[in-house]
């Protein structure tokens, strides 16, 4: 029978998700835990490979396997034997045809960056440190110009083998708080699927639209070029947290 | 001359402040930093020893050394060789009757809990898990009920010798947030000082008067009666935070 796990984990002391030999992966630790559970080798596929550092809260997994244990009590299970920075949330049971990479219709990740002269312990594992802060409303005219349907080739890491380069982003919304006295920028990218470090340079890339490095007319460029250098950095995986995965139908219950 | 620190830490990996044989602690830690830029032995005091677990965003220390780094330029040099989980946000000249820990006027704490099933790895680090939720006004007026000066000894821990138990709160502000889609509850204490597991007792007395395990009456009972069994559990170390410390006059510019 097919399963499939809401899962979340801090990233920081992982390879990424997928199995690597001689490396911690979130994959790895995950299988190792559902074959003790379950007592049967498991092969797990995500919805999306996270790199190394990367965060999720809302990561989504499945795997086939054959057990007694009911579906949703599957979660506390593998939680008994998984280390603490890795926890199901939800467990249930799935079509056979259910596969949670290609089922996917919408992801959204989000990128987090606080403003500061000196690194603050308490921000720096899940955000990452920028000065100055950008301009807010260069920012938002960024994320605009990134929205929408585009070939997104200039924003993805050499060395990755897609069929297309052809992304939808939904949203790039943008949310500033503050903590600890400093301000906290959180950008929310919805889209359709995203490349291999996509996310992390349209942080970049707005970053540098609000610091006066890059224009929206740098932006256009790129989308049309295809020319990496029109875009900023690809900020740290330290600040990037998967948040959501969505379905056409609703998974996980409650 | 004497100086004053500005310094903020995650407390997870720390048997708290004082330095304690056998331990890494945040006090040696900054200690041996310092020894090592300034070249001489450094002695460092704190406005309050925090416990092992705690984290501070804001708190405050001096000591006595002779150099020629400008005061302001210190802060800079010792990053340099601290490890990344404490940070110096300031450094200044203070008065050679500056005493951090008695010239202290008020201090704020805030306490951090979140409401769900099952432990969420990204909030799990500055943050404790609760279940269920506790209801929002009983909290409320936990929390007027703990506001004033009074005799705290009953939300002292055992084996703490001070002259007087009696201490001000001045305000415990809650302010309930959403993380991740669970709840988040946030307490803020300020007060005058406080007693050894004092605001861990203070958290846990709101929850369990949120929850229905305590009533307003207990906490009452309990500042006038000293008895501790009227109180809430004491929580855990993790979910505190040392937010600010202040003084009579403004110790760090900007």
């Amino acid at each position: 029978m097919r399963y499939a796990l809401l899962l979340s984990y801090d990233g920081t002391n992982y390879s990424g998700w997928q199995v690597q030999k001689g490396s911690t992966t979130v994959q790895s630790v995950l299988e190792a835990a559902l074959c003790r559970v379950l007592g049967q080798p498991v092969c797990v596929t995500a919805s999306g490979r996270t790199d190394a550092g990367v965060h999720a809260a809302g990561q989504v997994c499945h795997f086939d396997a054959t057990t007694s244990i009911p579906p949703t009590r599957i979660a506390d299970a593998v939680n008994i034997v998984l280390p603490e920075d890795i926890r199901v949330q939800a467990s249930c049971g799935a079509e056979p045809a259910f596969d949670c990479n290609r089922s996917a219709k919408r992801k959204t990740y989000v990128y987090r960056m606080y403003c500061a002269r000196r690194e603050h312990p308490l921000l720096d594992r899940y955000a990452v440190r920028v000065f100055p802060a950008g301009d807010w409303d260069r920012m938002r005219q960024a994320a605009e110009a990134m929205t929408g349907e585009h070939d997104f080739r200039a924003f993805c890491a050499s060395g990755s083998s897609v069929k297309t380069t052809v992304r939808t982003v939904y949203d790039i919304r943008l949310e500033k708080s503050e903590r600890y006295g400093l301000p906290v920028l959180e950008l929310y990218v919805t889209g359709n699927g995203f490349l291999y470090h996509m996310v992390r340079t349209i942080a970049g890339t707005i970053l540098a639209v609000g610091q006066g490095l890059r224009s929206c007319d740098d932006i256009r460029t790129a989308l049309t070029s295809g020319n990496r250098d029109c875009l900023g950095r690809t900020m740290p995986a330290k600040g990037l947290t998967l948040l959501r995965v969505e379905y056409p139908t609703v998974l996980f219950e409650g």
